[in-house]
């Protein structure tokens, strides 16, 4: 029988603490992982590329969760740190893997393999490659940690080349009600709701805003799609006594 | 003399975990704390809405760091917990705010101030309120920790409440060049360059694809604008030597 399976992703990036840059990763990693391995994303962090912080992170997620995901970092410049601090985590030589330096050697051509591109090639010692079909460098896999790089459209195109590694767990369904009315109008209702089914799902609401029309969208979340229609019948029952406008089904 | 003031952003919602929501708040308070008040996001954690969880990231992180923003969960609902949390966080009572009752009457209305609205008005015993222009629901500052919601629009709306309560920093000033270049050939030289300004500015290299072009972002960043100014010229003598094309500076 699949069990729980669940995952945390470290993202390593001043460009995003420092709010240059929006990250994309997150969103996409939590919806394939879940989608396509029924792996659950249940923590993120976003750190600096300082090589302690990456260690102690490492260390401390990939003893707490089934895998970590770090994204970033594994590019040719002096600010590209993460293979080198995974290395020192898990005390392992920090050397050319012989497979990524042939794939890159082969990619750039023999004589523009310059240091910066050799670069990419170091690696904590002995781990698995993570293929990359669009840009060559590949990823890796240091025991239960596997590093992508941070550029969203690299990342997307290596995911696929990740489902070896990883051990499928049971998925998560959802299912979403719109409701034109405001939360307070149904927080009663919604907080009994979830006490009824407080071991098997998730309810959550959130307000939206839509052609300024202000609504609700509760989401119910669980690892069985027939508790979700159980669930929806339910909250029916109370939309129809409190007369809210439902706006769709998802 | 001013120094250096950083914070952390814990994000509070299973509904950016799960990939449901994209997160828009690191992005946006990480550039007004750096801009409006010298503040440093040092640290973002995004977390599950569990009580134990919140507490002990909550008690870590504000004892990390000078300033601690939570989003999301202060609204009425049952997955609303961020205020309870923060109060068992901290060991304080979690009970009905006076003035935020009142402005919470006041916006409803006697008639209409039902349990699930009145839940937003309790806190933290003895809290400061931050206010909120545009849903009347205030956030809140316990200790160093201020707790903000989750929906971008209201939490932009009650930015600049936060200000009275932040010590302001040193601001962080950043100067970016793009290049149409590939990051190996210039990773060498910005490692040289990082290591002359290692103790002054922090120099990050991030690709770019546009319009079918690639290039580099030289992205420098220092408490100090004649670092930068100096970093930009010798980048400048880099680029002249290697005869790279200069997109643009910003």
């Amino acid at each position: 029988m699949k069990k729980k399976v669940n995952a945390a992703i470290l993202v390593i990036g001043n460009e995003i603490l420092s709010g240059r840059t929006q990250d994309k990763n997150v969103i996409f990693l939590s919806n394939w992982l879940n989608s396509n391995c029924g792996i659950s994303v249940e923590e993120v962090r976003i750190i600096q590329d300082k090589e302690k912080i990456i260690v102690e992170n490492v260390l401390l997620l990939s003893k707490k969760y089934n895998y970590v995901f770090t994204t970033g970092g594994i590019g040719p410049t002096h600010d590209d740190i993460t293979a080198s601090s995974i290395s020192k985590a898990f005390k392992l030589k920090y050397e050319y893997h012989k497979e990524a330096y042939k794939i890159l050697e082969k990619y750039y051509g023999k004589q523009n393999f310059n240091d910066g591109r050799k670069k990419m090639a170091k690696m904590p010692s002995k781990v698995k490659l993570i293929y990359n079909p669009s840009s060559a460098a590949p990823g890796f896999i240091t025991k239960n940690v596997l590093s992508l790089p941070g550029v969203p459209s690299i990342l997307n195109s290596m995911i696929e080349n990740c489902k070896r590694y990883l051990v499928k767990g049971l998925k998560t369904y959802s299912k979403t009600i719109n409701l034109y009315t405001v939360e307070s109008n149904i927080s009663k209702n919604l907080g009994l709701l979830q006490k009824k089914y407080i071991k098997t799902a998730d309810i959550g609401s959130y307000p939206f805003f839509r052609l300024g029309k202000i609504g609700v969208s509760v989401v119910s979340r669980s690892k069985s799609n027939s508790i979700l229609d159980k669930i929806n019948k339910d909250l029916l029952k109370i939309i129809k006594a409190k007369k809210i406008k439902l706006l769709k089904f998802k």
